[in-house]
């Protein structure tokens, strides 16, 4: 089919959500009635009970698709996305529910959705990723991906961490909270928004650090440069820990070091043409446009 | 000496602190010297090595002394306060290091500060206290003291909680956070200032309820009458816990009501003559004159 | 008709708002098939060309009506209580777009709502006022009531005001920002929300000072007691003025004193019953229900 | 003398200061005795009585000079870099009082500062500018250069403005507001953080819309980026005005459009080699170090 850029099309689903199953079915027809080839993502074939049809891993999808259309909510799709970040693949996210900041076509408008996309015609958007360690005498000792956050934070029983944080060489400041949030422009409506952060276009080169419930009057959020390393020494606290997306938890200690840096990897998410960032967070989060 | 109103009065001081020995001997002779009655705490008797004086547990001073003398901190000064409270004995705080918000005499001017408040000189605050409650199927699981705030909130491991809120029979919210402070004008200086609430004069009959990093943008602390009960109930959130005063700590979960109300006690802390409550705020806080 | 308490009721409508004329004829007739005497505010009944009715001004429905009807926003419910402050005479909004804060009836269900409130039927609700004098050279040059707040403010050309603030003789702090906003319970939900101040449910005895933009990282608004006087000196800025409710404003100079205290009046609100503040705060403000 | 890059110097000071002459003399001194020619800039020439020496004003220095030395603090920085603009030439701060966040020299150091940057050791920081103008029926009736900040915002009098703000095409949001702020990484630490905006590194290409004193509560500041052209367009509000770096006001009304857009000029600032912008917020700001 010319002009059609996209050959091989995988479908991911939310892991354990039988529900899926139809809406997955009757995307995988209209993909295939379109030319193209379809594949499952292994988990979601699995408990979605789709056996029969090509299955692959996140790693095959990344290394084989050209396009992943996502079934499910922003959670979702992140998750998959860290997993094929290293691959460049893009990705499309249809959502049975509530609309979320990334997943925003609804599920029963996918064929209108879909069909400029797959025709060339939709808008791109890299999302930058946050590349986290942590590091004891020296040793790294965890490593991950996270699209929205790093989060140190204070165990549930204790009382408040001391983060010494620097900027690459630059020592920046000591901070006594619950916890310190570096996020990504994408993470910056999640977390980091509770916290009191500010919102971060996405195409702003910067990650928002933002203290959570921090001691005193003297604090404020800052906006920081994605080149470098941003670094966070545990000086104080005990039972602290370090999540990457709100997903994989780490327990840290004193003279513990969680160092975030720019992943040299992007989601790529592809919208339909018109999407507009400002349009998602006034429908989101209201913003501007709660109350009266 | 006529004209002095105290008779007995204990010195207490911080639990497993040797270095408050010296102080402690030294506040001790002045007191004695002034004709008064002198007893120890028990735990700092023990700890302080003080023995061969005489000694009293806690509600033995609420029963039988008529002035409490504190050294240390607004944590042990809170502590003791809560012990103490059913007794109405007033208490005096005497800092050996920064002063605290309600420890305000430092311990090397004692001599000058103790004499005028035992010659009957001195300012009263009475501090409001917060009776807390936890209820699982109807049954009273746990009960306890607040000075400072009651706070449920999340497991560290785990996402938001979410606590349905009444005062008495008015539903007031939902909240989604990772926890929420319900906290008396003592405790508005302390963990809810860190988590965005207002400052609460001591005299306001009222609590201020904070939300820990709520989710979206409407959100904004309130403050409640403190007539009546405030329940939050756990209806959403894994690991979920109840502290008072960060001290003592009780897990909840779904279903569980935690109910704060105001205490029939009440903490009463004795002031040299012209302390004033606000220039405690710009002392600790730098409230209005931090920065340039 | 035994049973009702109220004999003589006023409907007072919003200021040159022609469209009202038609619902206040409506209400007119219901009251008088209630067997109630009913008369019209003086300069509804002008702008409304109701013309032939009795006609009573703001102080003669104070001295002679024991209810008024106030059809028309939260802005004319507060313009019409200020006038009868000190006649005690309640109130009930009738609001004919979206519902306020305190005009909680929609217009086209004023004959459910006005029955059972006739009967006897209603929860009251005192709102306290402030009393705002402005003093220069010690005289009295201006004075005011506020249901809302009192505002001390920049001129728009100019920089930040510095302003000394006092409750009673304790010096509180040097506050150097756009303004300052004093408010009532009543209205933390207005300017003083805007400028990031905490809600203060109606029954609480105090006030909250929220500065507008204030310089630096140190502030946080502050719930003052009641009691005393509240006062705010300009010491720096040019164009600076007072305002009263957003209202009445007066220009100050260098060496000005607002002082607010407490009125001996309230304004008294009814509502049918069964209403409830929180679901207010829900309704117009989506407080802890905006976003997903 | 080789090894120098700079051969011409202007020294600039505060107008109307005449206390800056004596430190004015004794730096025109040290540079000529550095081989260097010195000029001084006029209306400081005039004011501060140092007539009789080389005179240029502001175009002529950034046509003639290679470096210019100003003594004052930032808003006499921020006004000559503005003057100047267009000529790249890098400038160095020297103050006499309280040193700000960008004049890092104290007065009585200079010679120790100096020395070393004069022979080529030193940090170039480059601060990025806004170019507003204001457009009334298609028509540009005011144009200028900010290097903080361009304010919307209200009269003193009058209620609040409502602006619709777009990013090139894309509609942002409707707010209802005193103002809103566009400020740059400079203007982060000014009015914008008065307002509660984040702090910006100055290397983010990226501007901070901070509301003031925004209606409801679904708002927050938001970090756009700085291609493209923001535009707030007056849509309710009497009296506003637009403020190019707090000091050149313009009265706007309904229909006018203003728009920020980058600067195709910076401001260069030269910093002795060690400078950081962190030790300046925690020193200026006091931040993450105010308070116990």
């Amino acid at each position: 089919m010319p002009g059609t850029r996209f050959k091989h099309v995988a479908i991911v689903a939310k892991h354990q959500a039988p529900t899926s199953g139809p809406i997955v079915e009757q995307i995988r027809q209209f993909l295939r009635a379109q030319g193209l080839k379809v594949s499952l993502e292994r988990n979601n074939a699995e408990s979605a009970d789709l056996a029969g049809y090509p299955v692959l891993d996140a790693q095959e999808i990344g290394q084989q698709c050209d396009l992943a259309v996502v079934v499910g909510g922003d959670g979702t799709m992140l998750g998959f996305a860290r997993e094929v970040a290293r691959y460049g693949i893009p990705l499309v996210g249809i959502n049975q529910g509530r609309l979320g900041f990334i997943t925003d076509i609804p599920a029963d408008q996918f064929r209108e959705a879909l069909t400029p996309i797959l025709a060339g015609d939709y808008e791109t958007e890299q999302r930058s990723m946050l590349e986290g360690a942590v590091w004891r005498d020296g040793q790294n000792i965890f490593s991950g991906l996270a699209l929205n956050d790093v989060v140190v934070s204070r165990g549930a029983a204790a009382g408040m961490v001391e983060l010494r944080i620097h900027v690459g060489e630059d020592f920046v400041a000591n901070v006594r909270a619950d916890g310190v949030i570096v996020a990504s422009p994408t993470g910056s409506t999640a977390y980091a928004l509770s916290a009191g952060g500010p919102l971060l276009h996405p195409s702003i080169a910067g990650w928002v650090m933002v203290p959570i419930a921090s001691h005193g009057l003297s604090n404020r959020p800052i906006v920081l440069p994605d080149r470098g390393v941003v670094s966070l020494e545990v000086v104080a606290g005990r039972d602290a820990s370090v999540n990457f997306d709100m997903q994989s938890l780490t327990h840290v200690q004193h003279g513990d070091r969680v160092t975030v840096q720019r992943s040299q990897h992007h989601a790529q998410f592809l919208h339909p043409t018109g999407w507009s960032y400002y349009a998602t967070l006034r429908r989101k989060l209201r913003w501007y446009e709660g109350g009266s």
